[in-house]
């Protein structure tokens, strides 16, 4: 069982960006503890970053042929890039959408997510734990292992 | 470690009301897997459904000495029921929101919860599991074990 | 044949209250006028009225196994009460939405009922003849007895 | 007694259009039922079915000498042809609305009617037999006999 | 010098229709009192009612190589007939707009009138004198005498 | 004369619940407060809080027979519960709308009031002392004692 | 009989201000030409012109006791000054609202007056004609000349 | 194989009418160059212009036994007729909605298309040329010729 | 202790303008009748009338050094007049927004006043009786006497 | 004379993704096709799939010294991508929009085209045969041979 | 070379007013910044201070005959007063807007000028730098010397 | 003290894309001007154009180690794409937005830059002379030296 975690934009940088919003965890601490958690699920986990709209479009597509399941950070991505979420939607792998804050209690804009209707389920709110909870929910889609 | 769990209006009917939305498990077989999970997590569980705005804003009230976090599906009431986002606000227990189905996915009122923007952290469209995941979360800020 | 109707929210007011919207009829008259009309179409009455949401979608639960057909007048309720529409979706006993007054020629907030798009049909304006015009959609509903 | 039923654009096709929205009972077997329930109802019918506004503007017009009710399906001209309201609101014969389907259960152009609010009420959602409700009701104003 | 006067559905009715809205001065009077004052200013006058919005489209068509100018009292089409817009702007005749009633004190949808863009000027509020109004604009516009 | 003031939902939390908006007087020691300045007044005090909008309906629909005055203070209702506006509107005994904190300078949904128009006056932003100057003109209203 | 022409904001730079919109003809011109036809109608006629909210309120307050009509042109006051309108409603004398250009073929703000709801009636559209034809409609609300 | 095209109100005047935006091309040119392609594609072709709603509902209807596609340029109707929405929804015959002008780059209210989502496709800016597309599309649809 | 208190435009016509919405007091009665209050409250009392948007801001300015709170009626300024708005938040002193009628049983614009949220408290509806209960609050704001 | 065509992001999945919108063609099936035409047409034809905003945008740059005609699939951009619409303007090569799917059947979001305002035509509904109808358009724009 | 700068209201009190938005420096400060500037730049500089609309827009017909550029910053008249644009628009000489707040990062109606559209260029958010950057703009547009 | 200027997608095309718009200077004359002021203001000057948002977000990140203060014209992207601003938000380098063209005075969806309300300040309508401008007011925040 292999799950994709992908990281959208501007995620590279948390730990240090306004940590009163993100948190002081880094990336590179998050996909670590993810990594234990997987290993103990059974799972077989892949992580990656990216800054572009194309890009996250291109993962999502390789991942139809390798991935069980995916968690999917789409950063502000979430509130406008109709594309991925077409990108979501083309392919057969369950997607899980992640935000590290509560989307809901900041600007307007970021209220709406247009990539959450073709996403099987959303977390947000919980900071680096919001990705622990979807890996959860990810290896159970792919599984069946009760989250 | 009390953790109490708040089902909504109409959530009592679930298992019978629309299974392709809801899906097939009863509230009964719900709570039961809830309180296996929170036996699991050290936490003590109590369960209750309410239909009434005015019964979930006491009963929001009334947890605010025994419960150390909280567990809510307003149903319906998450999109305009702003007397329960208040009740959220004026305790201090942590409270986390779900739904069994993608809210984001259906009707446009379903979009827009007035109640998470005062909740820690909102998880939909895992079903049943969407509880469970939220259970973990609400074990995680009650006592800090990871979720 | 059994049919309940269901009156919300300041109906037990009517009569008394602005009669040039509501009419001078009183609820007991309306009642009493409804039980004549169902025994003529041989159905058997049940009324109530609540002035509770929760009230209200209890009373919807309880009728699905009783009731054969629904009559109901949300009162205000029909412009926010998600929650009530969400009983209504929920069982499957067929439900009519009726109104006293023209809520179409009133203030703008009154002319959307959240409830009528889960309803069979809805019948508005005609004061308490509204009700008796319910009451034979119902049978119908329940029995194919052309209205 | 005289009532008008005026049928509007498209409602000639009823039986073999979208059944699944509008039924399979044709134009004429509807007419046919009301003929006899009007009959039954002691009032003289009258039908007629127009494509175009500005005939049922002038059928309007022409029964405010002829009719003592007029029952009125607007079709679509209901969500925009303010001159039909206008005809309406200008004569002094009751008028009816009616809808075959429950058009706030469609899509959200439909949920609007322009004509609703001049009229005395409005009856939608219940098939062939929403113009059988409306016709009673039409004959109670005319006549005052209780529908 | 010829100018054509267009008067829209319902207008055929006013002196009878809601006379505090529309005053008490039928259209054969108007159309009299508009003959006079066009035999006064040295002008030809013609005028027609029409119900149909494709028979005031057909009207302005014709008018292009009879009417120096034209008074449109559109009614109700005014507020949504962009194909009437469209005849207009289609015509180098120039067209004036008028209303009877001051439509800005009126119903939120007679607010704005989507023919006003393309007539030369719109004149509204003072009941039959409009059209006086009107004419005078309109022989200005065909022969450059002052209104 | 009689005066009855009605604490809406979360009411019952204040002096503990956001003291930064909602002040540090329990709602003990307003009602107190109010006693006495009713006492000054020459008026009888009746207290309440409800957190249900059926119950607080009740409450009004029972005043209207021991009541000379109503303050209200609908908490968030205010801003959703069209059927307490009703409730409002369907007694002859004048309701005041209080606020403690300025709901104008809070979140938008806060910045209108479905009850304020069918109430005579309303009064927010003072704290405890909105109840003060409310119950002084409760008091006008009831007995003509200028406030 | 006496007539009051108030022009608003910037009124007095057009013949030099934009012409393609507002004409050649300087305000001296419009109000001598506008002189002229007072004369030939037997009225009175005063002229003002003010760039403030204010003083043009306390020229509509001044002269409800000398003037018998007022043409009023508010500029771009017409889009949003709600204290004009309020003095014309104050105030017993007729008011009538005109601007030189086709505010409804211009920028969105333009196509709404808040002014012309409380106004008699409106003119729009035909440059410094429109004053005279207002200057007629005037006549007539203060005497009962025809137009 | 019959293929039907309707031209809407106002393109009767297209070639004389606003050349700038609808080009300088007839209608009567424009029907013999689509009579020669439906020859050189081996169709039979069927050509009509209407001005009124009721007429172009008619036509739809009556094409429904005759023709194997339609061509429909609805003109300005495209952007409020329903009516016209709903006779294209109620035949089998395939529909495709072509526009001279691109509807996109012109006034906002061009940019809405009801007719749109129930015809099979739409062709927009080509001018004379959206209509020979547009056979070839309806060509297709009705006989399995590659367009 | 001083006490400001500012009329807004047409509140001098108040008495004589629209009794119906505004009373039948006038304004130099209103200001003898807060006199008193004022003395019989140990307060220093100064009143002015505005009808121009920049004399209430110049007078707001001005009594930052002179007036320990102010009660401003900011009469249709309440509405648009951001400016006045941006005077209120720019001075230390209290102010306290009143209107004579109920503005949100009004007309929709009547409904946001866009000076509340930067004043202390809003008083609405009691007619003379607001600025009463406004200058209670006033002396409580400035001197801690309980209002 | 050369054209190239465009493909936007997920149209590389076509065939295999949702194929009840987009068909069972694939991507590769689709460009032969569009070359057999072009070769029928006399024309040299290009084609690229990106799924990177900025690619396309550099594409569209690319074109401009080598194409004389761009067939623009921009996908889900098409919605959003105002920098994709600036570089279509900012370029003198000809572009026309097609959608394989008929956008304005689906989402609500899909219902405006961002880059429609700027391109010649655009052409939707008719899947692959999008792109053969939207070619003889480019050709015929490019040499003004008839489509 | 002669610049005017035009201070709009409450700008007379900043240094005063709100620091953390506004900063420290007071407006005699800022003018004496400016006047050095002006002379190193080798213009001339006059600046004014109004609260009044009219004020302002009688300021900027008077500078049409005195001033070469124009430094504007309309404080919140910025956001609804269209008279002001007019008389922007009015007058050929060019005209800068600034703010010294970034007007972007506050309240939602501050995000929209309404002078903007009519101005050459915008400089927000810089504070009193604002104006030193708007007169290098202003002695560029006035002398073509490079800002 | 070094400066880092990204200029956005399409403006590797001024001078030649739409000259009325963005003028007939290139971006190398641009670069050129800016770098010979750097120079003047004793600042180390970067330049750089992306197509690409990833670009865009990439290059902020780079510059928060390398720049002392950063010029964006973000292009179109202002307008939607949240995850640059989002870059900006996380970088604690000073940001300043700039405009070429005047985008208050074109389309409805230039109004709105979403990157604005995190950048310090934002510069628009002066051509190559707003990075000019935005030079100085970067060298200003970043070294203090008046602009």
């Amino acid at each position: 069982m292999h799950v994709l975690v992908i990281h959208g934009p501007n995620l590279n940088l948390i730990g240090e960006r306004e940590p009163s919003i993100y948190g002081t965890q880094t990336l590179a601490e998050i996909d670590r503890s993810l990594r234990d958690l997987a290993a103990e699920l059974g799972a077989d986990l892949e992580t990656a970053q990216y800054s572009g709209e194309g890009q996250i479009i291109n993962a999502l597509h390789a991942a139809r042929s390798s991935a069980d399941a995916i968690v999917l950070n789409p950063g502000a991505y979430a509130h406008y890039a109709h594309a991925i979420a077409d990108a979501v939607a083309a392919i057969a792998v369950p997607v899980i959408e992640v935000h590290l804050s509560n989307i809901f209690a900041r600007e307007p804009f970021r209220r709406t997510s247009v990539v959450a209707p073709v996403c099987r389920g959303t977390i947000v709110g919980f900071g680096a734990d919001s990705y622990r909870l979807a890996l959860r929910a990810a290896v159970n889609l792919a599984s069946g292992r009760r989250p």
